[in-house]
């Protein structure tokens, strides 16, 4: 195995002010897969190609907002060794005992310097495919909506910058692909666990614990299209888009769920290697780093989060 | 010869502040080509699928907007048939003789009811394309930039809407393929005079004579990211996009040429034939119409002209 | 209006040897939608962008092949003058009944020099697409398969091609796009009788009568893609593609129905008008042509026709 | 760092039998970029997204077919270590100084059971892209045909495909994402250092040392139809495309170069993590694992080597 470690973000719980609403988004927009309820009244969701049983859970509350990211990580051993060197940065440890979420093992749930919840874990039960491992075909039929297919990453706001990168970076194995420099001070910060261009985006922000965007990967710059189209036939609320990042090269749009949780969908990035220097933005190109097309950020990019 | 009358939109002639720096966008960003120059210090352009010898004209000027609009007409017949026509319809028309635009035979000039001067030609010398009518290839190498195909049409601002539109559907044989209604008043007309879904767009306005676009074609919605790349990559004033329009179904770009005139280019429309009804626009859902994405039109939509 | 006479193919009347395989491929597969089916036991079907009731007509036979192809035109005055000008060209003409074919007006029927018979017609009901003529989406939802838009053109293979030629450019008014020449003999040509780069396409064969293949219009070449995913997922039987025509530039994939009847599917070309001169194509470059990929034809290309 | 090991595909030597035929080629067609070349004659290329200083070196020799191919190791550490284990499993293995290749450290090249020539280094320097590393662009200008961003796999064909397999999963770490099975007989293998559906793939065939292709990556799927356009313009020899693989669900082009090397271009697959099964494939249905469009094999496929 030549990934070691934490292999990629495996799931997402989002806090939804109405669920049934929100599964109207997420299921018939988004076009996510429900793939299971537990007796919280938690949904369970994933993308047509994702192998993991979920990777997105949404629960109704009183609140929006990110309750928890967990990461995959690629053995009990990893899980365990990582555990420790979480309590030796000094983060607040505990174990959310197997089968709290449904199908999936034990989890390592620790707080981060910005404020957020983080999970790993090691075993998730494998639904698979509609296409299977045998003789599969490219894509499934009897898709719905925009079609995406994994949950990606998200970007996070949060206080304590530095504090967070420094624990993703030393203590999880983390690099840094991109980052955003105001001179010496460090504005956000885009990190992998493999090689994809980001697993995890972070802003500096002068609140604790804030969810950005949870975002979802799609095929092609058409289907960026299509899911516009699709916003614009739902009117559901869009921020931004179609565009392209600077940041990534990704074609993206941020458009919010009916609780007011962004959601990105984006497709089209690079393939990253640990010997690739990061990629450095300067806050005075800001604008083009974010939303290259346009070159500025619109006021809502740096103010809205849940 | 099953499409008579008015052929196409032929060339526009706009007014730039500073030659130069337009030619710099309309060649270098754009991709236009340049054919000629004439003593009056005008340069002519053609994208490069159009087989006549120009479609835009720059003329430095003190001020910004567009000088005039030709149409090509199937035949000096129809070219004085028409000038009748338009001088019965109260028109102020005018020849202006061969060759005063280089390569172009006589036109008929003539006014509008919404003030913007436009003209009839029959003839203009052919250049022809990279590509040749013998054993052509499907597109010509070294094109600079957008690689825009063409001249497409334009979208005028003026104020006797309806006198324009009775002008071009009763007098000039176009169509209206599209309009947008607020209750009884008309508030735009989307006019063709033949398969395309427009040759001229006009919007309702308290000035005379304005200009709100001139429109180019691009190949596909991969080009119309590749565009918004090179504006970005340029910092060129952006407008809006990539988006779709509702009307029209266009994907497309809004920018600004570096004195002010606003362009657009757009890919993706349908077939229109004359026994189809017109599409209707209720001016309740003017934003979708418009921007289908954002649900609403932006400020500068409805303001910015030239 | 400014397209006069021929407006443009409206309808295809097919024997298949199984209807209900036939149904499957041609709405499960192409995505055609059933609007009707009559006494006789014909089903007629739509694309999703096409107005009028039907433009493609199943029969189940014991013979594969093309019944006849219609053509709309403008009005019935322009369809009474045809047939006298057909009837002196020497065809054989006859009146087919309004309501013989469910939803059509009255019909001219007659046959060509090579063996093919066609139809005129002035009226069809409308019955529209799921977008409405006002505030229109963009595009329907629950769409099946390749989601063709509309039958496009056909291509057919006959004896007389000359004769052919003579009676749709002199009698119905089309034009002649491009051409294939071996030296004085013509082997192909592609008629327009609007804008598009083809309404027809006729190809010099020792037998008349014969059909290569019915052509149906798709949005991007994405949706080629797509539709040759479709194919292969379901091992329709396939020709050749996805691939590039160099004759109108089409993107395109062939392929037959269960019965063995080619179908095109395809985007992209160019716009026509009239004052463009013919593309020639040499006999020596017939290859690139046909395939511009491949520079060579097939040997099923020339010689599979029902 | 979470990626450990083998990190990538690094460079490939190609035997050409015409230097100048072959740079028109890599150079004009594919896009690659020169960087340098030595004085043993040999040229060094790089794709416009790579950061290393070349990835495809060709040498002008009387034979065509690959010299070989190199893998880029995390550290000298770990390419001293997989030294020691290439000799335990039995390969000859020799050291090759640094700098025998332009800007290239040290490399251990060793022998496999299929008979090709492989090498593993720690260090090459870094040459960047026209973009650079602070404010970069999403895309250089100035390319010039294909534009392929990289060097991205091989095709090999061998004898004894178990031993090569056994060598690449056992000692070098990789991992095996995609396989055809004849039963218990393992036809083919796709192998993957990283997060790609393979850096390199092996079909069992009679002879040792074989060549099926080299492979670049492009950005789209509109860029491989770009690509088939550039290999209809030039008469470039094509094998098949543009199509898709089943295995890895790549969209591709295979072609070959004026020596008679086969080339591929391609673009789009999945990210792979090491805890996902294999994809299995049967015999049966090898036809539809190769081109899925098409669902079988041509013979070229099978036979024409290098």
């Amino acid at each position: 195995m030549a990934i070691k470690g934490v292999l990629r973000p495996g799931h997402i719980s989002l806090r939804v002010l109405d669920l049934d609403e929100a599964l109207v988004h997420y299921k018939d927009r988004l076009g996510l897969l429900e793939t299971d309820r537990d007796d919280q009244g938690r949904v369970y969701l994933k993308g047509w190609d994702e192998q993991d049983w979920f990777s997105v859970v949404l629960r109704e509350a009183d609140t929006t907002g990110m309750d928890f990211m967990g990461f995959k990580v690629d053995s009990r051993e990893t899980m365990d060794e990582l555990e420790g060197k979480l309590k030796a940065f000094g983060c607040n440890v505990e174990r959310v005992p197997a089968n709290e979420l449904n199908h999936c093992g034990e989890r390592v749930r620790f707080d981060s310097p910005t404020g957020h919840m983080f999970e790993l874990y090691a075993e998730k039960e494998v639904k698979g495919t509609d296409m299977g491992r045998v003789n599969p075909e490219p894509w499934p039929d009897n898709l719905k909506g925009m079609q995406v297919q994994r949950f990606d990453h998200c970007l996070l706001y949060g206080d304590d910058l530095d504090g967070s990168i420094k624990m993703f970076k030393e203590v999880l194995g983390f690099s840094e692909s991109e980052k955003v420099m105001d001179g010496e001070l460090q504005l956000a910060s885009f990190l992998t666990c493999g090689m994809k261009a980001h697993d995890l985006a972070l802003i500096r922000h002068q609140d604790k614990g804030k969810l950005h965007h949870a975002s979802f990967l799609l095929g092609s710059w058409e289907e960026v299209l299509r899911a516009a189209d699709i916003i614009g036939k739902h009117k559901t609320s869009i921020d931004i888009g179609p565009t392209r990042h600077g940041i990534t090269r990704g074609r993206t749009i941020y458009f919010f769920d009916p609780s007011g949780n962004r959601n990105e969908v984006f497709h089209g990035s690079y393939d990253w290697y640990p010997d690739h220097e990061p990629i450095t933005w300067t806050a005075d190109e800001l604008g083009g780093a974010i939303f290259y097309h346009d070159q500025k950020l619109n006021e809502r990019f740096l103010t809205v989060v849940t």
